[in-house]
């Protein structure tokens, strides 16, 4: 029996481990630099940077969905899916789809516009999977990033924000 | 002279107007659904959704920067750059960048470990802009959406939560 529950701070390792198995499945193992001291101040404080559900198979932990709210200057506030990820010997029986159903109810509750997330494009079976429930694929668009010394170097370079 | 400064509730039109022009930019002109109100309520409440720049030349409003913080289960608390927008009768002038530095810059104050972004695949002055200043594409990531009848019927299917 699937059951999905509220991540507790008591569910840590347990995150932590499954961000882990997932960043191995996506072939960048040496990517996590998170410490479960940083997945819990970012997770339980005050002001909270996610949400965190876990799923479970017949009481054993078996996946989980992490998510936060985004802003769509189109639609309004939206729900951004960060991770979702079902651990091999779990799959096929519908545990991810449980909690991507757990998701859109967040978000219809807190009435987010939209749910999105981002999907390997060699990924073909989640492909299929999320279009087999109704999402769109948003081809055209690219993600850039920065970080570290280029992040750095840039924003040494600004000093023209006034108050 | 290029000014950037944070936006106040007084530049709710200008933002609205500007984020109309943008989605001109990008072919969608239709998709732009949300209100000024709307705009007001989510970016100045007890609450922000978003922070807003708006940069100037000579004293005119030439464009926006709209971003707020998301989530890195890898490296922790980032930067996502949701809106960047020049006018065209403004570009050239380092503008841009100006604004993107500035973003770079509240980054860098919050201790982000990333700014991200997303570019449309067929915006190839954008993308040349964007590595000419360090930033790299994550090509391999593709865009997943569900909005509207398709959200509320996979949340709709969701009975399993427990608290």
């Amino acid at each position: 029996m699937t059951t999905i529950r509220q991540a507790t701070p008591a569910d840590i390792p347990l995150m932590h481990s499954l961000v882990r198995a997932l960043a191995e499945y996506e072939r960048e193992p040496h990517s996590v630099k998170i410490t479960e001291e940083q997945l819990l101040r970012d997770g339980f404080g005050a002001n909270p940077y996610y949400e965190c559900l876990i799923a479970e198979e017949d009481g054993r932990p078996a996946g989980f969905a992490l998510y936060f709210p985004i802003y769509s200057t189109w639609e309004g506030p939206s729900l951004h899916l960060e991770d979702l990820f079902v651990q091999p010997e779990f799959r096929g029986r519908g545990t991810g789809k449980a909690l991507l159903q757990a998701v859109a109810a967040a978000a219809v509750r807190r009435g987010s516009a939209r749910l999105q997330w981002d999907v390997l494009d060699w990924n073909q079976p989640a492909i299929d999977f999320y279009h087999s429930i109704g999402a769109v694929m948003h081809g055209d668009w690219r993600r850039m990033r920065m970080t570290g010394e280029a992040l750095q170097a840039l924003a040494t370079n600004s000093d023209e924000v006034t108050a």
